[in-house]
């Protein structure tokens, strides 16, 4: 009985945001999760940073919205690609269907926004981008935002801070499906200093400085 | 006069240990640095994982080996591919031929394999992935092997540890290339907590237990 998870690309996604958590979740044998990379349409999804840098690494989708399998876990990274999918109505509404179903829908960064905008977040506790912060919380009024989190876990929507911040979050969820002793051989395999305390936020005092 | 990143992408590289360092180095401007992926063939370029899971993400490669752009800088990942890769005379000579040319040649993880193979890093000091460190050190007698560095900066080649590890690495060159400020900054908009000291290994204890 493996589990699912599906990472949501688009186009200007964070390399980190998605890659930090993948790199963690790839390491749980495929008998127990599998992972599957899928976006709005099939074939290649370009990366996207602050700087707008052209040539970004391009990562390909193997399913759209309409084929992808059951997703048991959903990953959705951030990025300066959030901005314009906030008025994505497909993306919305492919998130609305699939986290309905879902064990764990998780997001990254500014993926938060979306979720806020798909109005999965209402009446939940989440975070997000400590600069950005306020892209997030100006989505829904309903989300009970923490401004000073790593991550923030309500059971079935868990949301994390920056970039790196998903990665840590990866991390606790693999021990909430896979058991403690996984995701410490996990992390440590990687080399990875986990910042296991979901509530110490070393970037708080960043909060909304280039929004 | 932008400085121009040689991302190299084989079969079976280690998502983190490519994505962390570009993280960073993509938020570097465009007109200061430019990323270019490149592969032994263009397209794309499947990924890998010690658990050898099916579907992992596939990264498009936009240069070949024979028209990928003058390179100021290579960054070369490592992971479960490296191995078949250490027989492959294409991108060993690659190697060989771009690193006399380049300003940096940065491996992470069992990358530094690749480069002892090659021969690149004979009379140079050089670490590695500890719980693998035995693959590097095998591929020359003639390499001062550190076996307790987060990384090593030898100038013209700098190498990593583990997966994560590149990133901290990748930051140290930012560091050098484009000053201290830009790296904190680089780091801090990434919410990620720099390891600075390239002598502070936390995995050393590590060395060898998988190999």
């Amino acid at each position: 009985m493996s589990l699912t998870l599906g990472a949501i690309l688009y186009e200007g996604f964070e390399l980190l945001d998605m890659f930090g958590p993948l790199e963690m979740f790839t390491a749980i044998p495929p008998d127990k999760l599998q992972v599957v990379m899928v976006a709005e349409a099939k074939g290649p999804v370009a990366a996207g940073s602050m700087t707008m840098a052209p040539g970004l690494p391009k990562v390909v989708a193997d399913f759209d919205f309409s084929d992808a399998p059951a997703l048991d876990i959903i990953l959705l990274p951030g990025g300066v690609g959030t901005v314009p999918e906030l008025e994505n109505e497909k993306l919305l509404s492919f998130l609305r269907e699939r986290a309905a179903k879902a064990q764990i829908t998780a997001s990254v960064c500014t993926g938060s926004a979306l979720l806020a905008r798909a109005g999965l977040l209402d009446g939940k506790r989440a975070t997000s981008n400590k600069q950005f912060f306020s892209l997030a919380t100006s989505q829904s009024q309903k989300v009970d935002w923490v401004e000073r989190a790593r991550w923030v876990d309500d059971g079935q929507f868990v949301t994390s801070s920056g970039v790196s911040a998903g990665t840590d979050m990866a991390l606790a969820i693999i021990a909430r499906l896979f058991g403690q002793e996984t995701a410490d051989q996990t992390a440590e395999a990687a080399e990875y200093t986990w910042h296991r305390d979901a509530d110490e936020d070393p970037f708080a005092d960043q909060l909304n400085r280039m929004a």
